[in-house]
């Protein structure tokens, strides 16, 4: 079972990368980018779990426990099956 | 308008930092995973397009031109709306 686990800065949290990336597009030419904000994502094969149910709760835990900082992250979990 | 620029590794790009996120759950006890693999999310908001190709076009080009390492990595480019 595949899954992915997104994790992203809380609003108001400040992202000097993001503001770097956002600075490097402009020099780039590329306009119209009014901000960026950078965020990691974990794509997680599962083994042994058919319950869809299940697999999200252990994915919760493994973002509760190690992928995300919760006091300044949010993440988002998806079984995609 | 919002979007949201996903970058991963290619399959058969090593991923040492995946596999130490790998090793790191299982020695917290957090069973049942065979794999993971780290990308990076770039959430982005453009300002002043309001045509959808013409965003998407924007973010492929900024992600070829900076947010991916095209020799390793795929990238994939969703407009939010």
């Amino acid at each position: 079972m595949k899954a992915r686990v997104t994790v992203t800065l809380k609003t108001g949290v400040l992202d000097p990368q993001g503001k770097a990336i956002e600075g490097a597009l402009r020099s780039l030419g590329i306009e119209g980018v009014a901000s960026v904000r950078q965020g990691k994502v974990f794509d997680i094969e599962l083994e042994g779990t058919a319950d869809r149910a299940k697999a999200e709760e252990l994915l919760k835990q493994a973002a509760d426990k190690l992928l995300a900082n919760t006091v300044v992250e949010n993440y988002s979990v998806q079984v995609l099956g």
